[in-house]
């Protein structure tokens, strides 16, 4: 009696988890979540006229602010191509109502944001990999190049040049999932795929969750002409717009003069949190894991020396206090053994110790 | 290149006409938008913990309070089977995911909301009239009620019992979409539908928009406990979750003493704003249709003595200032011509007369 869609839904891991992180004395390497000292207070007042009903795309004064910033990056998203999200999840579901069909080829890396697998899977996406070529052109190839949700890995520029050339040459819209950009601690090539996609079909997306407050759902998106028409009406049909009090406080916070310093003790706290983490890891994991000092986001990604599947330890670990995302959930199809994706953002130095030395003695 | 899907998508009325209202000196009978005079002022503070990311079902605070509520009106909605939306038009979104595939029989009066009609048609839904008796059984069957959009017409009791009987012995799902409730004018019944489905596969679906304020995109959603728990995994992959700011705000009004004089002064304005509506339409349509005084909610709906498409006239109406919506976007498949749907909750009494003097010149 359900829709065939519905075949194939499965209770993410993500929430089993978030159910448990609130226990008291638990330590979660879970979620993505910023640290709760590091959110904005917000208080103010609010003119009945932004309580009235809105438009789809958003307000013009935060549409015009995000694209402002994104030519600046060298994306080709005027104003007028610039819609506001409730949170950039909703920008997946979107894109995925607008291009997925039952069977159709989409190119994702392996591992990927499991959130998005999850939604293209809903719509029925047979997954290519974006790393192998293939026999088929993909429809749409979904990336996450910037430090990447799990891995926290940052797309060098030439592959960036790759695969823009790729989705160009192949007619694939490009999806560019953008979420961590602004939360970068050490140098490296940033520049959006997107900005690289003149003349060719591309979505791009960014969202205000970790830089500003995820409790506000708010994240915008902006496409090439032929496609950006659609994702408005079917933004439309969807929730008819975004709240229009989460876009008030987001663009009074993006454009008062304390936004960049806002972002700078935003990077340099996580930048601390990050290495005592990896001083923390190098201590308990260095015979049980490998792993790569991520250059901005808020993850570690291990790759275990054992191959084995960590998806039976995450009850034993919660058991413990401890709670981590197997990092076999991020495959598309079958995944390889023996990765765990870590958070580092969300614990506090002496949490994330104790923490991860219950992870290893579980390893160990 | 796009989703079958994508196929049957045109741009809503809705949202054309939403373009043109704005414009000064526009008299808008289109939009179902409450008074801005009768919109809530907010001012407060939120606390950093408000602004984390929460659980898909919403706030525990709010999910009590609107179950309490429910389970006055006779619906079995205990709080762990209530779920916050980002307003109702995310629900219709949600059930269509859940229940509707191309070719699904859906059930739908003759005329409905159109924004329902355009979400299920999206999904392929092949729609069947709810007052014929059907040789085959709807998968599921849409309704509003309580002062139904488009017509304010408000269900009978026996026929709100025939309904549920209906839905329970074909075991079709009922989805009853309930915004307008508390706009009460004149006594009627409004027990839910979903009240008498004891045993049945039901949901229920109400919104904060007309009550308090559509900006802020909010309201809730119950369901029988086999379809529950599927609705909420479909909105974490949707949206994560609702705007958490909403939902503390929408918690502060309800459970504040002012809530129940609140719905008083807004029905008391709106029921004003009908009658003076009313004795403008007797002025000005007497002769060139037949309408009934609704009892509740936002819309008159005209049957004019003409069997004239007014889909035509809107573009000249707009040109003179007045936008309204023509009644046939709001059939399922071929509509009835002569109708026309009049939002009297927005416009001033002056404005109200001048616009209706002006469709009347247009008809006559």
């Amino acid at each position: 009696m359900f829709s065939q869609r519905i075949e194939g839904l499965r209770p993410s891991p993500i929430r089993s988890i978030l159910e448990v992180i609130d226990r008291p004395g638990m330590v979660s390497f879970a979620g993505g979540l910023p640290a709760t000292d590091m959110l904005p207070e917000w208080s103010g007042s609010v003119p009945p006229s932004v309580l009235q009903y809105g438009p789809s795309e958003g307000e013009p004064a935060l549409r015009a602010e995000v694209s402002r910033r994104l030519m600046d990056l060298g994306v080709d998203a005027p104003p007028h191509r610039v819609m506001i999200l409730s949170g950039s999840q909703q920008g997946i579901d979107l894109v995925a109502k607008l291009l997925v069909d039952p069977g159709t080829p989409t190119a994702v890396d392996d591992p990927t944001y499991l959130a998005a697998l999850q939604v293209f899977r809903f719509y029925g996406a047979r997954f290519v990999d974006l790393a192998a070529s293939s026999n088929e052109d993909a429809r749409l190839a979904y990336v996450v190049p910037t430090f990447g949700n799990p891995t926290g890995a940052c797309m060098s520029a030439v592959d960036r040049d790759r695969l823009a050339e790729r989705c160009l040459r192949e007619d694939t819209v490009l999806f560019e999932d953008d979420p961590y950009r602004d939360l970068v601690y050490d140098p490296c090539d940033r520049t959006p795929v997107a900005a690289r996609m003149a003349g060719g079909q591309w979505i791009y997306q960014g969202s205000f969750s970790k830089t500003f407050a995820p409790g506000l759902r708010l994240g915008f998106i902006a496409a090439s002409a032929d496609l950006f028409d659609k994702l408005v009406m079917i933004k439309q049909a969807t929730d008819l717009h975004t709240s229009r009090l989460s876009q008030h406080i987001v663009l009074d916070a993006l454009t008062a003069p304390g936004w960049t310093a806002r972002i700078d003790r935003l990077a340099d706290f996580y930048r601390e949190r990050r290495d005592t983490f990896d001083a923390a890891l190098t201590r308990h994991f260095q015979n049980l894991a490998t792993w790569e000092r991520p250059k901005g986001g808020l993850f570690f990604w291990l790759r275990l020396t054992q191959r084995l599947d960590t998806r039976p330890l995450l009850a034993a670990a919660i058991e413990r206090g401890v709670a981590f995302m197997p990092g076999e959930e991020f495959s598309p199809d079958l995944p390889d053994l023996g990765t765990m994706r870590l958070n580092f953002s969300h614990a506090r130095a002496d949490d994330a110790d104790h923490g991860l030395a219950i992870l290893a003695d579980l390893l160990g």
